[in-house]
């Protein structure tokens, strides 16, 4: 979400927009980073569990990641044109559950959707909070083929730092203190 | 693992080598995939809360998936050339957790670990066992990059299924009864 932390609520919903993955992009997906044969090799994935080639848990995963890019800066571009200032995104400190439920299979199109489960401020970084999101990815016939529980960092609209995050927050600027600190 | 169910402990562990991420390599990477300024412009990433463009977790991750099946092409070749019958792996249901503990800069060289944590037979897929799996990388300066817990299929050996299980098993080859079942 590209909106202050105060501004984004649980439940708020971000579309994404959807992907079709044909048979040659599952290829050569899989060729570069998952070169196991029921994702690259549709003669003997036959022969496999799923009885065709299916994509990589990864891929399905990566494509979510850009769709979810792609969202954010138009939901960005979305604010601007309204004339309201959009918030600061972060960096992800992890992804706490991804689940691959139904496999992808050359043509099929998958609908992406992010959702926000959850909010609170960070213990770590003053300024920013947590948004922990829900992305779920739905095929052409309806049939949930991946989730994951993001963790996600948004900036603070209205962060008055105290007297000692100020001086936590200038100390961690200097690269030996923020070592120190960290421990 | 590419060995059999049976021969798998908690505890084994697979090196997976290392990587360096060059930033031309993170940078055309995430240009990609996942296109924030902190991971694809190096001037702007100076004002960011890392100082210097990073690598994305994806990144990370999927150069740690690369060299994960990688290793177990290996250590398949190796069991072979030592006259022993690898095991058969499978596809994985999904990722209990992916953490993102230290950013990985350019010039970074990061070394990826596998570690078995436990093992159980499959309650779902008869013959097949679900393997839990630490990923581990850290960088040239001894520090924790990036952690993941695997969940893997893999097959059993000394399988000899039930009358029930053959039935279902069976009855599973029909989409209609596979359809069936699931519910």
């Amino acid at each position: 979400m590209t909106r202050w932390y105060e501004d984004i609520s649980p439940g708020d919903t971000l579309p994404l927009g959807s992907h079709t993955f044909t048979q040659e992009e599952i290829i050569e997906y899989n060729l570069q980073y998952d070169n196991q044969y029921f994702h690259t090799d549709p003669e003997l994935a036959k022969h496999s569990h799923f009885g065709s080639i299916i994509a990589s848990g990864w891929h399905t995963a990566l494509v979510g990641q850009r769709k979810l890019v792609d969202g954010l800066f138009a939901e960005e571009e979305k604010l601007r044109d309204e004339g309201r200032e959009p918030g600061v995104s972060g960096p992800s400190p992890g992804i706490n559950r991804m689940s691959f439920i139904t496999p992808v299979r050359p043509g099929d199109t998958v609908e992406f959707e992010l959702k926000v489960t959850d909010k609170r401020p960070s213990r770590s970084l003053p300024g920013w909070g947590l948004l922990f999101n829900r992305m779920k990815a739905v095929n052409q016939n309806g049939e949930v083929v991946y989730v994951a529980e993001f963790v996600g960092f948004t900036k603070l609209r209205d962060f008055r730092p105290t007297i000692r995050q100020r001086i936590m927050m200038w100390a961690a600027r200097i690269p030996l203190l923020r070592k120190l600190l960290k421990r």
